[in-house]
């Protein structure tokens, strides 16, 4: 059942200005209450047996070193994972793995100074506070939580909301020494990560994201922020944390919504770089679903890692990054056009994904056997294939017009082209083929 | 009439973690359109011509290769001075001269992109957004300006109207590339780089200090901010400006409280690191009161030399950086008491100056002479020497134990100890002698 990572070439034209590498390792933490690093093993990988083998080597200085391919013929056996994002001074590891909030030690070695701020929600705390509390303070009675508790939902993800946060830790007076610690899911980790970037002009900052979306999106950029009435994320700052702290546990009460939106994005690394990982998504998707915690850390990790890679070979946004968007031009329209709320992100990315997959087929630049994988993992994976009914071609032309991925009038699309887990971004192909993907996909 | 600098050995405790290093060079103007810059003659010194002295030299990174001696025998030639503060790629260069803002192509070399924001108040405008506006587009039609006028005050650094920042660059629909301009004081600037950080997670910004208090203290540092209803600059970000432009001729307006206000914070560089500083601003006070276009480039380019050398050595303010607080731990007690806005801050800093050297002095640090200095020179400047009527010993007492400045429940105070231009950040002192220096400036 265990499918080891097999060797990949790397596909996307690479650029030299790299500042993020990471490195992996697996750890087995089995009953042993420390998180226990065991180097891994190179070359080494057989079923049934804690293994790593190289996924891809390239030039430094983005290095990954080797991906770990979980043992799933153990599912009790507890599997933690670490993802290091090597970015100089800021580098910080991502753990990945059950349990991890039970190993206090794994967060304590991170909290600089005594005093720690856990901004969380009004969904969440009653979940998770109390256990991130006696592990920041378990064995270490110098440290003293306080908390703030924010109302639950996209729509406070702004500055009045923020500002309960600075509220809260200038009345209890915390210095520059202290730590934000955001747990939750992408609102909670943007705002909280702004905040930290601001508060003091910049405190220590640990992640615990606690929705897959989190885990395989937000952990890896640095990017952070709050929305405008007028736009989304449209103030931030690059903020990178002391550690993320993903613990696969605190999935088993995320709404299956929710876990299927962060699968969206999960599937997407695999279709624009990593076909080895979409396979594998191929053959554990039900695993997954059933939130199994060796199949879900490896998915998060791969991710991760992939988005590392991309993040550090393309700072700046100007191509290569751009292929995280996959599906989502396309899906943007179906959120702004559907209300936001209505439809989750990853949903309208699933959307939005056929349709991008459905437009790179009808160009000639994949074979039909991509489209229809495509269709199934998405399928499998309880995600819409097609936009809501409400959509016509109009309204996907209004709004991918103002998309910002328009540059000097010219919509570029990030589209699939080659084998599996190749893709372009570019405003060079024909017009009516885009219009034809519409018309399939819209009633009117 | 003009005082060469001279030689001055470093006298503070220097640390070897230097970020920030700071060239000098000296361009004359004169008839013609651009700014020209003039390679400094290092050792070559004589009155009535354009010269440059070393004025001390010491271990890379932190490199003074020059400093200027402004000109006084010929007040109205054009001189301008460039402060390169080098922080690697974030590196920016002071220009510091009258005149500047007729200087179209110095602006626009520092413009990115087309669009430009300038954020600038109901005081200012009036006086200097024309004149901002032309030099910004002057010559090249591609260059578009919006501005946004905030109400003037330190009551409205804040929250609120940060967000009208963000509201005019959103519905003027600004992207990555635009350029944030800060027209004003220390409240524009600190909001208006802010802003600039926060905006899209940081766009382009340049500064246009128009008060004597921001040219010489908040164009080095990149500290930039708001208040909070709680504490003051208590939310904010490090960001570096493109570049600053310091047109002299701009603090024609300013009101003259404002400008003994900046001269206080002057003042100050001298008295804690440089003796011939000093001792130039005693011979020159009362051109600098005239507002001589000469003797203010050369105050200004000399502080901003002196504040970048100290944040350079001492980045995260542990010790040695500290000491540009001088006066501002009695200070901020005399601001606090007496209400924010009645008293300046540099009126403060003045009163809380003579209070930390009168404390020197009966500590036996430092002779009588530089008491007497200090006095004179400060009211010469026509600032205030002693506290209001309203403070009392233990009003002082009260708000500087909650000062910052306060480690391990140790008020550690900045004190000027052996020759002029030496002090200490120490809490090793006898407690009477504070005491006693209390008794002396307060009636009760
Ligand atoms: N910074 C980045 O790089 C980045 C990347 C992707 C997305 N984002 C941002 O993240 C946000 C979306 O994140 P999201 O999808 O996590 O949405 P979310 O944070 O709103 O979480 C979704 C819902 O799940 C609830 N929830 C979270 N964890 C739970 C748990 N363990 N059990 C039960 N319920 C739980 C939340 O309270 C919320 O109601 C957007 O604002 C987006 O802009 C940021
Ligand atoms: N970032 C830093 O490193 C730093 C350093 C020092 C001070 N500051 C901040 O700066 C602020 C104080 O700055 P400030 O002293 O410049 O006060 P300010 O910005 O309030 O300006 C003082 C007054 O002068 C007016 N003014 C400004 N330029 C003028 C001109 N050319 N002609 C006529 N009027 C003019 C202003 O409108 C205002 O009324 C504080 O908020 C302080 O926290 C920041
Ligand atoms: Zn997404
Ligand atoms: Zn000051």
């Amino acid at each position: 059942m265990a499918a080891a990572s097999s060797p990949s070439s790397l596909h996307s034209s690479l650029r030299s200005c790299s500042k993020i590498s990471i490195t992996s390792h697996l750890s087995f933490s089995g009953s042993s209450p420390g998180f226990v690093k065991i180097p891994s093993r190179s070359g080494i990988c057989s079923v049934g047996r804690i293994c790593a083998a190289p996924l891809r080597s390239q030039a430094n200085p983005v290095k990954v070193s080797a991906s770990a391919a979980p043992v799933m013929d153990k599912p009790d056996s507890r599997v933690s994972t670490v993802v290091d994002v090597d970015l100089g001074n800021r580098s910080y590891p991502i753990y990945i793995g059950p349990g991890l909030l039970d190993e206090p030690d794994l967060l304590q070695r991170h909290v600089h100074g005594k005093r720690v701020l856990v901004v969380t929600n009004t969904t969440i705390a009653p979940l998770y506070l109390d256990k991130v509390t006696s592990a920041l303070t378990h064995g270490n009675e110098n440290i003293s939580v306080e908390s703030v508790i924010l109302p639950d939902g996209e729509q406070y993800k702004n500055m009045e909301t923020l500002m309960k946060v600075f509220d809260k830790a200038i009345e209890t007076r915390l210095d520059r020494k202290c730590t934000f610690v955001a747990l939750g899911g992408g609102v909670i980790g943007d705002m909280c990560g702004f905040a930290a970037a601001a508060f003091l002009r910049g405190v220590n900052f640990i992640q615990i994201p606690t929705t897959l979306m989190a885990m395989v999106d937000s952990s890896v950029g640095g990017k952070t922020g709050i929305n405008h009435p007028l736009g989304k994320n449209m103030i931030g700052a690059f903020y990178q944390p002391q550690c993320v702290l993903v613990d696969t546990d605190t999935l088993n009460t995320l709404r299956e919504r929710e876990l299927a939106s962060g699968i969206a994005e999960v599937v997407k690394y695999g279709l624009i770089r990593d076909a080895a990982f979409f396979e594998w998504l191929e053959n554990n998707m039900h695993t997954l679903l059933a939130r199994d915690p060796i199949a879900l850390s490896y998915a998060i990790k791969r991710s991760c890692e992939n988005k590392a890679e991309v993040v550090s070979l393309d700072e700046k946004e100007s191509g290569l990054r751009a292929t995280l968007n996959l599906g989502h031009t396309f899906g943007h329209a179906i959120e702004t056009q559907a209300g936001y709320g209505q439809w989750l992100h990853g949903e309208a990315v699933a959307a939005g994904t056929v349709m991008a997959v459905d437009m790179s087929f009808r160009l000639g630049w994949i074979d039909e056997t991509i489209k229809k994988r495509t269709l199934d993992i998405l399928q499998l994976a309880k995600l819409p294939i097609a936009p809501p009914d409400v959509m016509t071609v109009d309204k996907f032309k209004k709004t991918m017009a103002v998309d910002k991925k328009v540059a000097d009038g010219l919509l570029r699309l990030i589209l699939l082209k080659g084998p599996l887990g190749n893709c372009v971004f570019t405003g060079d192909y024909d017009r009516n083929v885009l219009d034809e993907t519409l018309r399939a996909f819209c009633k009117s």
